[in-house]
Parts: structure tokens; sequence; C-alpha cells
């Protein structure tokens, strides 16, 4: 008979509950994953339910076979979350979780937190939408309050006959998800803290990381970020504290911030393990899936120090020849196991090296490789 | 439907086949382990087949679902690893796994690439026992020439009237196994070669490895091997690529070493990943199941730079409290997720540091916070 081993519930089978599995095993920790899809990644090494957020039978089940529930996916129903909590601890709360969820919490929990945000409404109505875009001006961006991620439910204003393209286009969801109006901020750099957060309170953040955006998905991250000052840093670390605190948040999140000038903007928090954060796995000396695993089941947090300079390449769609990123020095590889797909997130690779300038120097040689100058090119230049 | 991924087969499920099941699943390869038991602790991260070694249906379809195969085990009959090599690619191929099986072909294969070994002489019969006894002295060492490991089939004579009790527990064997009686070295310290070849015979190696067995089974390990010259890690490194050319080897092996002074002996080689090795998978860019999984499929061999100094502690029959260790920075856990039973290795930890000293600290508290004050003291005495 095999000994009976902590099993951690997992929302979500995608790569992120793959990286948790993947982290947990070595602690002799099973993980068990949900997913609508039988062929969601994480079953290829972890434990999956296949289940819709809405079958209470499977997932009462599932309950039963965990000791602990967490997410993959911020997006699930929060009744699935709020009726697992009644059954099984639930990391993190499910109040956490729905502020996360709606933008509009999100920005006044960033605000009640002292860290401004860019300007924003609340659109309901086209004459909300005509009204917020007088108010706060243009650019502006036109979101969905809920369900987005990747640039998906956005439509960019640049100009006021841009009005009825963004209602036509995203008018249909202020009934159900509701809309939200930011203005677009001129930033200068995109950074995310990730942070860790114990069942005893205990927070750790690893060093700020600098991150790309290619059409709105995560292309680049480089960690820790150069050129931030020790100011700007302690005052991005308080705010991830506090909000976390405020949420009594447990597990690892990342608090995504635009910076301006000297001025730290909240954009968004995602309460889950993080893409920003994959370096992690090589970079740090615990990994961001690691914590986590260890966060939900109240063991003692790992060090979030680093091993030097790394950067995350995003693979998106499809899988690139492997070789080079094989073949340089400290160079790490990660495939999903998933089917390509335009748009889909696939893999990523991690570049480490003992300092800047000779992880600038592999970029240069993976980026030239890999045919990919242009993915690297951010940070060639912010290293160099 | 889901991609093809490239599946690696491993025959035994222990906790070998665990780790390199976790270090194939980043890099979007798949594992299928081979055991007898149902429970086999590679079940919990990579697909199992249970089935016996002579199991030839069960066998001939494992083979049809691999695109390699590998080993967790090395004293899978050779019977076995030949019939699958008729099928499918094997590495180690099987002629380097029997070298490896017989520490008479062994010992000739290490004096005939000029690595010296300990005294010996083959055992048939009582008779031989005498001779061998009176031709190399006392103390030494009769062994099973097969199938032999962590100390099984060894019987230590200090005198010529253990001769009598020597062949009592071992004679049944030298018809069957065959025996070996070895001279007893008065070595002064241990070390380990850990080595990976590719398809292509790109060869590497990583810093050597001073170990301590207690009770015949590895205690301790550290890397790098602190107070070895470079001419001595040159020898070693030289014996081992001698030795992988002479087997057209592929993939890890380990090859352990006796240090007399400035000599270096032969003591055993390990055709597979090995124990002294499991410190690479968080102190070295690249690790031990990364790499062997990389040079059994053709893959670009990783870097095997390490991070800094790293120490690795056996965990034998039940698992310790794990919170020093999580607690230690840059310390990390692995539970094989096995039942606990005497003499089982059933999981180690790994403590990382950037120096010598630094490690050091951190053994003397992880020691004391455990109550394993004497499994540290080696290392700790040795990093002094």
């Amino acid at each position: 008979m095999s000994r009976t081993l902590p099993t951690v519930g997992i929302l979500g089978g995608g790569q992120l509950a793959r990286m948790l599995a993947l982290a947990a095993a070595p602690l002799g920790i099973r993980t068990l994953a949900v997913d609508a899809t039988a062929d969601a990644c994480a079953g290829q090494v972890s434990g999956l339910v296949v289940a819709a957020w809405d079958d209470e039978a499977a997932l009462a089940e599932f309950a039963r076979q965990v000791d602990v529930v967490t997410f993959d996916f911020e997006n699930v129903p929060a009744a699935t979350a709020e009726r697992l909590a009644g059954r099984v601890d639930v990391f993190p709360n499910p109040r956490a979780l729905a502020v996360a969820q709606d933008r509009l919490s999100e920005k006044t929990l960033f605000r009640e937190s002292g860290l401004n945000t860019p300007e924003f409404a609340v659109v309901d109505t086209r004459d909300d939408l005509v009204a917020a875009v007088g108010r706060i001006g243009l650019p502006a961006i036109l979101k969905t309050r809920r369900l987005g991620y990747d640039g998906k439910g956005q439509f960019r204003l640049k100009a006021p006959a841009d009005i009825d393209a963004a209602w036509a286009a995203l008018g249909d969801a202020a009934s159900g998800h509701g809309l939200i109006l930011e203005a677009f901020v001129p930033f200068d750099r995109e950074l995310s803290v990730l942070a860790v957060r114990g069942r005893d309170g205990a927070f750790r953040t690893w060093p700020l990381t600098r991150n790309w955006h290619v059409d709105g998905v995560l292309s680049l991250s480089l960690a820790p970020a150069p050129g931030t000052s020790d100011a700007l840093e302690q005052e991005a670390v308080a705010h991830a504290r506090a909000i976390a605190e405020r949420l009594d948040y447990v597990g690892v999140f990342a608090l995504e911030l635009f910076v301006r000038g000297n001025e730290l903007l909240g954009n968004e928090m995602a309460p889950r393990v993080h893409n920003s954060g994959h370096w992690t796995i090589e970079g740090a000396h615990t990994s961001q899936f690691e914590n986590h695993i260890r966060a939900v089941l109240g063991l003692p947090l790992g060090d979030t120090g680093v091993r030097g300079a790394s950067a995350m390449l995003n693979w998106i769609g499809e899988m690139p020849d492997p070789a080079p990123v094989l073949s340089v020095a400290d160079g790490h590889w990660h495939d999903y196991g998933k089917e390509a797909r335009p748009g889909r997130k696939v893999g990523h690779a991690t570049i480490c090296a003992t300092d800047a300038g000779s992880l600038r120097a592999k970029l240069v040689e993976v980026g030239a490789a890999l045919g990919r100058e242009g993915q690297v090119a951010p940070a060639v230049e912010a290293l160099g």
C-alpha cells in the first residue's frame, strides 16, 4: 500500500497547474487538477479530474480527495470557490479571488492600500462610455471588468470616433461582466512584484521583474529588473504587502505595476503563480511554484534569493527549435506538452547568468540562433 | 487530441526513475517506467507498467510505446536488455550494462583503461577463497560478482578464522552470481566522478563529489569535493572518459573511486544516474537527471557547471521533520513518496550555498535542528 501523501487540489489544469505539480512532487506532495478538457496539459504530470465548474458531484468528490484547494486559473466562478471553501481549505480565499476577478474592486483595493492607479470609470451603458471618455480623455482602453486576460476583452480607443467600434465590440459584455474605461498611461516600464504570503502571515518577495508584452501577451521578462532603485523596490514591495494583508491572502500572487517617472501605478493583480515569475524555477533558490505549494499547505516559505540574472522568453503559438537554448550555458527549456495553436502559450525558456553582461551576451546568441532577435531586443537593450 | 511527445522508457520505477521523470517533464518529454510492484514511487509522477523482467508480452508492448529505453536499476537481466535492444534503442547499451553488472569484468575494464583497482581474486570454491586470502591478505571483502548494491552481498574478513563464516554467508552465491575477494583498501577519501556522454560522443563531467557511506549505504555527499587538486580531478575525469569511450557509453554514469595518498583506485561504476549526483538537481546548472534524458534522446548536453557548494544528506528508513531543511536558505527537500522501511532510501535533502564557509554554517544549523549532528559531521569537518 502506498503512503498517504498530502494532496493539493488545483482548479484548472494548464501550464501553471503543471508546474505546480512538478514543484510539489519532490516535496512528496501530490496534486489533483480539475479541468473541463481531458487533454489539459497538467494531466501529463498530475492527477486530473475532468469536470465543468458547475459539476457539483464531481467537485464534491474532488474536495474529498484533497487537503487544500488552490488555483491555476483565477476566473473560476465565485460560486464554485465558495462551495469548495465550505468543504476544504481554499487558498487564496474566495474573497481575495473575487476582488482580483473584478477590475473595479481590484483598483479600488489598490487605491485604498495607497497604490495609485490609472484613471478609470465604470461603464454600464453607451452613455457612460461617452461620459467616461469626456472625463478621462483619450487614448483609453475599454475592458471587461471580469474574465479578461492576455489582452482579451479589451478595446483601445484613440479618438472619439472609436466609441462606436468599442461599443460594438464590447457593449454586449456590459450587462454580463461589466465594463471599465481605463486611461492609457504612457508608462516607462512595466514591472511585477512576485510575492508569497504564508498561512502564518509570513511574507516574502522575489526581486522585481521587468516585463515586455506583445499584443497584450507577455513576451519577455528580466529579473532582477535592471535599473530599479532600492526606493522604488521598497515602495512596490510595501504595496504588495499591504494588499496581501488586506485580503488575508495565502499563496503566491503577482502585482503588475506601471512605472511613470518615479511613480508607481497599479495595473492589476494575478491571484496565483504568474507568467512573469517563471524565471524563478531556475533563477531563484525557491521557485514561485514551490513557494505557492508550501504556502497553501502551511509549510515554511523558501528562500526567494536569486542565483544571478535571468531572462524568460515566452513561446506563443508553437515551440521553436530547442537546440539553441539547450546548448547555451545555464539555458532551460520548458515545453508544456500542448498542441500548437495561434496565440496559445505553449512553453518558455529561461536563460540564467551570473551577471547582467553575461546574460546579455547569451540573449544575443540565443536570439540570433532562433531568428528571434526582436523578441530578445528589449532585454538586450535594458542590460546594455 | 494530445500532441505526441517523445517518451523515454525506464526499466525500474524507484526514486531514480521518479527523478528522471521530473527532469523530463519540463522538456516536454514523457516517461514510462516498468516495475514489478504497483506502488513503485516513480508511478506517482510517470506512466508505469507493472511487469516482471521476464514478462515478454508486457515488455514488447512497453517497447512499442517508447522511443528509447534506459535504466533506473542496473540489475535488469541481460536477456531483458538484449531483447528490448532488438526492438528499440537502449542506452546505455546492453554490453556496457553487462560489464557494469559484473565486478570482475568491471575491474578488468578499469585496469585495461589504466585505472588501478584494489587487488582482487575470483572465488568459485572454498579452496579458491583460502588461496585468495593467502595471496591478497587480510582484511579483505568477499562480494558477490553480480546483484550487490548498498553493501548487500558482502562479507568483510578480518582474520583467517572468518573464512568459514564468509563462506557460510556467501558460498551459495558462488555458483550463481559468482564471488570475488577484494583487498580492503585503507583509503583516505571516497570520490565519485559523475559523467555524461551523448549519442554523438560529447562528454561532460560535474565537479568531483566526495562521499561518506554508513553501513555500506551513502549517507552524505559534498560537491565540489573540497581539497581535491586539479591534477587529481583531471586524472579522475580522464579515467571516466576512457571507460565511457571503451563501452561506447551513452547517458550518465558514476565512477566511484578511492583516494589513497595521491593514488586513485577504481571501486565500481554505476551505469545510471547515481545517488552521489542528487545534489546536481539544485547545485548544478543541469542536473544528472536532465542530462541523462538529453543524452539518451540525442539532445545537446547541458552545462554541468555548479552554482556554488552543495551537500546532500540521504534519508534512510524514514523521513525526518522537513522544517529545518525547508527553513534554511537554499535548502531543498526530496521525499520519494515511499513507505518507511528500515534501510530503505526514502528521500534526501540538498543544502546549497555560495561558498564552503556558508555551507558549513548551514550544515551545522540543520544537523543540530534535526538531531543529526553525526550525519553532517564529516562534511562540517571537510569544509572547516
